[in-house]
């Protein structure tokens, strides 16, 4: 099975609902195409690994490309993008980093067409605390479609 | 992009979990057709609006109305609806007033038949506290696979 | 209409939340197949109640050997799993314990294949705290697209 933390603990309920929130926003922004406010949601050495990526994404400007490459492919397919995270566990790390291990939905819609559940993942990411929020410093995304392969980065 | 508050701010993690809890019960009783129960979660002239409504829905008798003829409707066709709210942000408004933004999920099950993903939406809502309990005061809600149309209410 | 509580009543935020991240980690260990990890997610003499089943499954070591067959046949059939729990409600019961009742998703992804919506269930829990933590005493879920049957245990 996954190495990931799969316990919940040392993590106080006020943190866990800021997990949440913040999960929220980041993915507004996503779904948005706010490609340079979902990148401040990372560090600005982030890093992003999922198995459609020939390799990790790293850093904000890397980051920000990525998502207006993917808004721009979705505009022309005339598709809106839904991410979901839920079922979210949150572990503190030896070096006090916060380890998340969630679910990770993404619905598709093309105008004038059913609705579509597209993707069905996992996330693991690494949280750190920077200015006063959460930023994500690395993320490995596998889809249960998919061989899980070995992680490059994070 | 969206005008719609997409950070999530001045809210308190207590009164994020209220709003939670408060869409769990709300969605519980639109999908029982607890039509006056759900309609009560409305402020008395609260407003419903949607792509598949012709003009917005007023006030808590005619809401109600409106739950009862789904009801009906999914009844004839052997159907069970679910809604889910999720990727909940909160922001407070100049006027003290919650906007909230979130996805909303609809799966429908035909009796016998398999479950699917009914609708991809986006709910903007407008909560105000009404004798200790959060209300809806006008809610907005477009679905992803139509385009966008101009607000006519709240 | 169900007879199952559908007001989210005299259970504190704290406790919301402590519900909300019990529900992560024991879908986890369910979808990774952590079958006594996640029996202990029960009380000794748990039961889980569901239309699939021909009875009630009653105690650990009959939970945990149910989803040991489950995750063979997951295994043999490509396919893995996800279980969601949302929109959840919490009431206090006259006995103290706890009654959930929480919408449940299940996606099924295939190897190579697309992934679908599976399932779309309402499950009603009855939790106790063991030891500082949750534990399911009984639960009872319904399948959207089968009949209700009538309850048999919990």
């Amino acid at each position: 099975m996954s190495n990931a933390p799969l316990l919940d603990s040392a993590v106080s309920d006020q943190l866990y609902v800021e997990v949440q929130r913040f999960y929220a926003v980041h993915m507004h922004l996503l779904d948005e195409g706010e490609a340079e406010r979902w990148a401040a949601t990372f560090t600005e050495d982030g890093t992003f690994e999922a198995p459609a990526l020939d390799e990790p994404v790293r850093g904000r400007a890397a980051l920000a490309a990525s998502i207006r490459h993917g808004a721009a492919e979705r505009e022309a397919a005339g598709e809106v993008h839904r991410h979901w995270h839920g079922m979210i566990t949150v572990a503190v790390r030896s070096d006090g980093a916060l380890a998340v291990r969630c679910y990770a939905l993404v619905f598709a819609s093309p105008k004038g067409g059913p609705s579509r559940l597209h993707r069905v993942c996992v996330c693991e990411d690494v949280l750190v605390r920077e200015g006063g929020g959460l930023r994500v410093r690395s993320r490995y995304v596998t889809r249960d479609d998919m061989p899980v392969t070995a992680r490059r980065a994070g």
